[in-house]
């Protein structure tokens, strides 16, 4: 048995993971850590829970949670890259950190989280953990950066494109995300009345401090052009990335690539020619589905990629990637169907 | 292994089968029949089954499905009493309808569901499947006659109550469901502009056809006015049953009759006093969560439950009364947490 | 041209009132107040308000406002009964208060809001503003207690019954609202995750504050067990008010009843017998929809509501008074009809 | 007073029509026709509309129609064209089409929609009803070709760097749209458990038929790589514009030339910069709401735009129209505001 701690386990990830880790059949969650609900049952916060979890939220004891055999991360942005030292310290073993913290170099990581790094020693060390494109170094590494949900998204459907070298160098990604993505803490943004029924852009102009994560996983002149839309739904990515192929091509030319590159890839389902990706099929689930158009009269591809991002976009891959690292089943614990309807 | 098949699998409750039985550790669906949908892959359907399942709906052949080790009939109500004498003719070792054709007396059922009942000499047979009330007929019967969603949530908040002659005979039953309760045909009351933002009852004034069975389940002499309400969710019963006491009750009473009458069912969950249900706390998931609360200033006892239609209300209690009869743990397969956030 | 200051302008009332008003032919908000976002453009907070006023919120100044030709206090309880006194001292002429301020005798004020009130001598003068039941008393006083949004569905609901004298004086009230009556400020309730896909009661088993004042309005002996629920949508009061008849009763009656109650009512629509209200279909509007049914088996009645709680139930009903008040037609300003789809 | 006659009147398009024409100051809706629904009031069909309207639908007399003042067609694509030629020839005077019918040419109709143009002869005449492009046109003509949804929030997004040559002449489109576009008929597509928590796109790649209509409205070389996209909304579109600028160009810039191109249109409103549109601001509104954005790093405009597809995209731009051709206020009967929240 696979002995997990969660740090940061009363937010939507951390949750997501004591609830994934919940039905696992080789790892259990002996820990899980909340500054502000400390003491409190999980199932309080969470009532899905309810029979399937006792734990109680506790403060973090370093030593503690070294002992373990993996650590996940599940803290907003800027405090993993401290912790990490500390853990490491103590002798933690594995360590997945969910946060952005460890999946940029320190100088790019400055510029788009507004701090300075304060383990750039640990940084190539880090593996970026999106499991369809780093499996093996995922196999070896004991520190993993487990992607962003916008990234997965984008990455995921432009891949592909940018191993054949078939599109230009600049493309598109409007990306919905369901509000989850904004996390658990109450803000204007998240209050109901002002989500539902409603629709909104926000980071305009490529200002998100994804577009770095991007850009670096696509390859050294990938250029993303991104713009993130807040949608009323509670869990989702439904990415919309368009490209200019450098020479025509066809729908079918393009399903066969995608096909054939994630052939061995159990989560990343392409549909067939016509289908398009729906964005509910997959929440709840570490799915990601793969649509694929091409406008032959103005030159132009179109890939949408839907996922959930609090699963495969979040906790689901950092599952995936702990399966990997303790060398179980790649799908262990992550056969959840989404939720449909 | 036990062979499933499912007959109707293209309604909400069968998906939700075919969903539930992929990810079962002792069964497998063998046929998943269809009259509208015959040769399509059900993930064209339900894409959340992408990578789950393979099977393609079928037309429907009564010897075949007799052969399974069991039968699922997923049907709209006034079909399965026509095909279950040719099923049990032809051989089916064990059959479970979903509808609400095995659930009353003839008489009763002529009344409410318009119709007169094609194999009465069946009925005496029939367990209703309420597993909880009744789990040791269930593990005796071959012919399960599965509850309703609103049955399902108002007799299992009452049901302690009754039992211990604590209230009066006349209860009321306010009960929300999600809209795919309203099965899968799109009409002009499930279209989404019909829905989305608004709230409606039906069928006022005790006209449902899940009256009887309530009144059925609770005993001899229970009345209950029950109003359905359609509310903009796509799963879930919210069940708020208010009731008279005999006598002047506290809630550290109730607490306990209710925690010790479901003291040995893992799937009702009684929420310590002051927490109140949330309906999707059990979204995708076979829990039903139970709330308590007395006004000792009128004498009046709520009560309320919350449960997913489609699962504990449906497809859910399905497999946990196959379970049973198949002396399988109650709660293989069903150990799914719900979808929260 | 009647003048009109809105003190607690950043609120969903507040907002709402300067929405109506602004379409109003005979009045205009000559300013709105917050403390929070004082200096800040009122379409800056509601989009919706883009092109139609120019208003920014400002600082409260009780002299200011007391000139004015009516003053509405859109504030959060207990705040009001501190701020009238001194309007009045400054010579406020009219006065209308969304709160729950002015709707109580002092001392069961102070049991349900859990404050003394600071200005018991001015309770007699206030009139209760449920325009359709004392539009005499609003037309003749300076000072206006608005009612809440509970209050008015229920009140509207089942005061008919109880002025004919037809029921038991004990009736339930199970009262859906839409997430806008909780307000503005984003609290872990409001979160869209928490509330999107949900539905859940609160204050259950007669606590809630609105339960004496629909008591009080219906009449000295009037009891009301009163569970409100939290509904996934904005905007909408969705009321199921079930009474016992005293002798029995048959649906026509109710509906001549009713009608007749009515007859001089235009925001109050009675539907035919057989239709039932759609909380959607006054979203927006100062209508209050009203369905009836009666159960003849069980013997009893059910009546059922349906509202905007921002308007009916809150701003949309202050300008009703106010129109009243200054001997404009009463529909002025109020005739938007509902968003539906 | 204006006497308007709606054929079709029972979608989503009449029925706003009727709607808006209630709270007309001068027109009056003598007649709404309805195949399906003749005899049925239209407070049956649109229960926001009690107390508003007594009409009820009635069987289209062409000779009838052709009597007043305003003919408004509100039908689906494909009748318009052969309605029209009648309708003329029985004398109306002026005709407002909803519809697709009459906005291309007759080839480029019969390509994109499917069947032959039944009245090719009348395209010359038809104004293409976008009011802020064309306010002179539409005041001299007699008949109207309405713009589609999707085209009038694109081509309000993008005229203005057209017309100032500013952009390469190829462009992005993604348009997020409320599920009131698809119409009032319920299908697979519009059921409420398929359309709840989801997002999906649709004709990928080119293929709606409204991408020439947006290319013909912006100019002879104009390109639109158009992709619609289904929201889990009633009402709205949002459209996501991104276009590359010949030159460098900053926001500010960008900002002048929208203020400058729509100074003297109302309904359409460029935000601050560092504003971005919310589609619920406009709904139920007739405004138009326009973001500006550039990405300066990699030389890219981003134009959102967000409006309400029944009204700025339908039947408020067609009351709008109707307005300038009887020489009203441009505003009359349009000035509610948006319902937010």
């Amino acid at each position: 048995m696979i002995e997990a701690i969660i740090i940061g386990g009363s937010g939507f990830s951390g949750a997501e993971l004591i609830k994934l880790l919940a039905g696992h059949p080789f790892a259990r969650v002996s820990a899980a850590t909340s500054t502000t609900y400390e003491g409190q049952a999980v199932s309080d916060l969470y009532p899905n829970l309810h029979g399937l979890t006792d734990l109680a939220f506790t403060k973090l004891d370093i030593e503690a949670a070294a002992g373990a055999n993996v650590v996940f991360l599940a803290l907003p942005h800027g405090q993993a890259h401290k912790l990490v030292p500390e853990l490491r310290e103590a002798g933690a073993a594995k360590i997945i950190d969910l946060s952005g913290d460890f999946r940029l170099p320190a100088e790019t990581y400055e510029k788009w989280y507004g701090q300075p790094h304060a383990a750039p020693g640990l940084l190539d060390e880090a593996v970026y953990g999106l499991t369809e494109l780093n499996r093996e170094a995922v196999a070896g590494t004991s520190l993993i950066a487990n992607p962003g949900c916008f990234p997965t998204a984008v990455v995921l459907a432009a891949a592909p494109l940018f191993c054949a070298e078939l599109v230009e160098e600049d493309i598109t990604a409007n990306c919905l995300t369901g509000v989850s993505g904004a996390g658990r803490m109450p803000t204007d943004a998240t209050h109901f009345c002002r989500i539902d029924e409603n629709t909104a852009a926000y980071k305009l102009a490529g200002v998100h401090q994804h577009t770095p994560e991007m850009e670096q996983a696509l390859g050294p002149n990938a250029q993303v052009s991104f713009t993130p839309v807040l949608s009323p739904v509670n869990r989702g990515i439904y990415s919309i990335v368009t490209a200019k192929p450098k020479t025509a091509v066809v729908v079918s030319e393009l399903q066969d690539l995608f096909v054939d590159f994630y052939r061995d890839d159990h989560f990343v389902r392409v549909l067939e020619p016509g289908k398009v990706p729906q964005m509910k099929a997959t929440a709840g689930s570490n799915y990601c589905h793969i649509g694929l158009a091409v406008d032959e009269r103005l030159g132009r591809i179109t890939v949408i990629t839907a996922l959930d991002n609090l699963v495969k976009g979040a906790a689901g891959q950092a599952v995936q990637n702990m399966n990997i690292m303790f060398e179980c089943e790649e799908t262990a614990g992550l056969m959840a169907a989404g939720l449909y309807p």
